[in-house]
């Protein structure tokens, strides 16, 4: 028995039970509900590499945690004038590659697809204590701020993280916050309401978390900030979303691509 | 003839010529514009740090770039709970010390006095072939991003910059955006209205600039992206309006004070 599989089936897996979310991003764009589905890859973003790729590998689903075009939104008329934007544009459209990005819906799985996938890349999965809506509590065994960078690294095969803080200070109580949520009011509240030591996150404006974490350091109240970069803690729950395609769906070609770093060290 | 200066002469002179800025964060608080001025300090950031060295100076003005309660905005609400908040404002409230933040009206003097702090540090401003309101857009002598990357960090004082592309191109168009000003939508049309090899910014999201710099690349259009932080981008403004005041009023004890670098790299 052939079954073939729609995009639209596959979305609706992917939706789950997660009530409609007014305003989501998650779009297909482009691609057909009813096309028939040759092999699925999942990613952090479209890059052009990675399009390039799952076109070169058969594939016609690529489902991806960001924007096609530098945008946390769809809207890309900025762009318009723009050759890296109509040279991308047009591979996409004269290519059988249907994209859709899946962002509020996986955040919004109970518990978080994202952190999940982020999760068991750490081996921390069994440390969790509370997971919140944007972010996880744990209670870890006990190592220093340089230590768990360099855990994290080894872990998530990332060359560098960046610390704020006393990296000599013992961890044991962690708060995780991924993507886009290392911002002030999201991070530093949970320092005193979970009596924290170390807050690892994705990224955040520089002048809000680690300005805190200098200042508590210097009141002799020491506390740890971790970036660990956006797509370095929010890829690992696209290569988890993989796995559980694969398992879910054994006659498709399902696979997770990692891209490169965006930023060098220099 | 002893010429005594309040906190709203200097803050007049500040203000200068330019149109008053409806919903500016620049604020004096806590403050009174009466109060005769015993020395000015400026910074990048109101650190607690900061704060005990302009108070053990006798300086009763103290003028930053960004807020004292880590975000954008003065409210801070979303921080009563919290002791590090409290310990710092009991510290201000509890001191001689004015703050004046001078953000918005710094950046909207012609040209802007944070550009134009960090084009002097940089040794840069005879190549300015155009200021813009966000942006100045240069011609350097040609360099390699990886050159241009050692020039920056030996001129900063920094130990490291992040940097997106090929480390090997030869940059002679280059943008500067300071500040928060580094995301897509305000860094990226520059590269191609203005022909630019290389865009040197303060910070922004991850999943913009540099995904667009990394797309161009794989397309055989190499342009570049160096990310200097924040407040690295910044703080030569605050330096150089030290300068400024100490030359204003020479009766006055006037001084920049230096931060540390909020990351260290693990």
């Amino acid at each position: 028995m052939i079954v073939s599989l729609t995009i639209r089936a596959i979305l609706k897996d992917l939706m789950g039970t997660v009530e409609q979310i007014e305003g989501t991003v998650d779009i297909l764009n482009p691609g057909e509900p009813e096309t028939e589905v040759t092999g699925i890859i999942t990613a952090f973003s479209a890059t052009q590499n990675i399009v390039e790729q799952a076109i070169a590998l058969g594939a016609n689903l690529l489902i991806t945690h960001e924007g096609v075009f530098y945008s946390h939104h769809a809207a890309s008329e900025w762009l318009e004038g723009d050759p890296v934007y109509h040279a991308k544009k047009s591979l996409i459209e004269h290519s059988p590659i249907a994209i859709f990005r899946y962002h509020d819906y996986w955040h919004r799985q109970e518990p978080d697809g994202i952190m999940m996938g982020l999760l068991r890349e750490l081996d921390w999965s069994d440390y969790v204590e509370e997971q919140q809506a944007a972010a996880t509590i744990l209670t870890i065994p006990a190592m220093t701020v340089m230590e768990a960078a360099q855990y994290i690294k080894s872990k998530l095969g990332i060359s560098y993280v960046r610390a704020a803080g006393d990296l000599s200070l013992s961890c044991i109580r962690v708060g995780i916050l991924i993507g886009y949520r290392g911002g002030g009011m999201m991070a530093i509240p949970l320092f005193n309401d979970h009596n924290l030591d170390l807050i690892i996150a994705g990224e955040g404006p520089e002048w809000e978390t680690p300005e805190y974490v200098r200042d508590a350091g210097h009141q002799g109240r020491s506390k740890a900030l971790i970036m660990l970069g956006h797509a370095e803690s929010e890829a690992p729950g696209m290569k988890y979303l993989a796995e559980i395609l694969a398992d879910k769906y054994p006659m498709l070609p399902t696979r997770f691509i990692a891209e490169q770093p965006i930023y060098q060290m220099v």
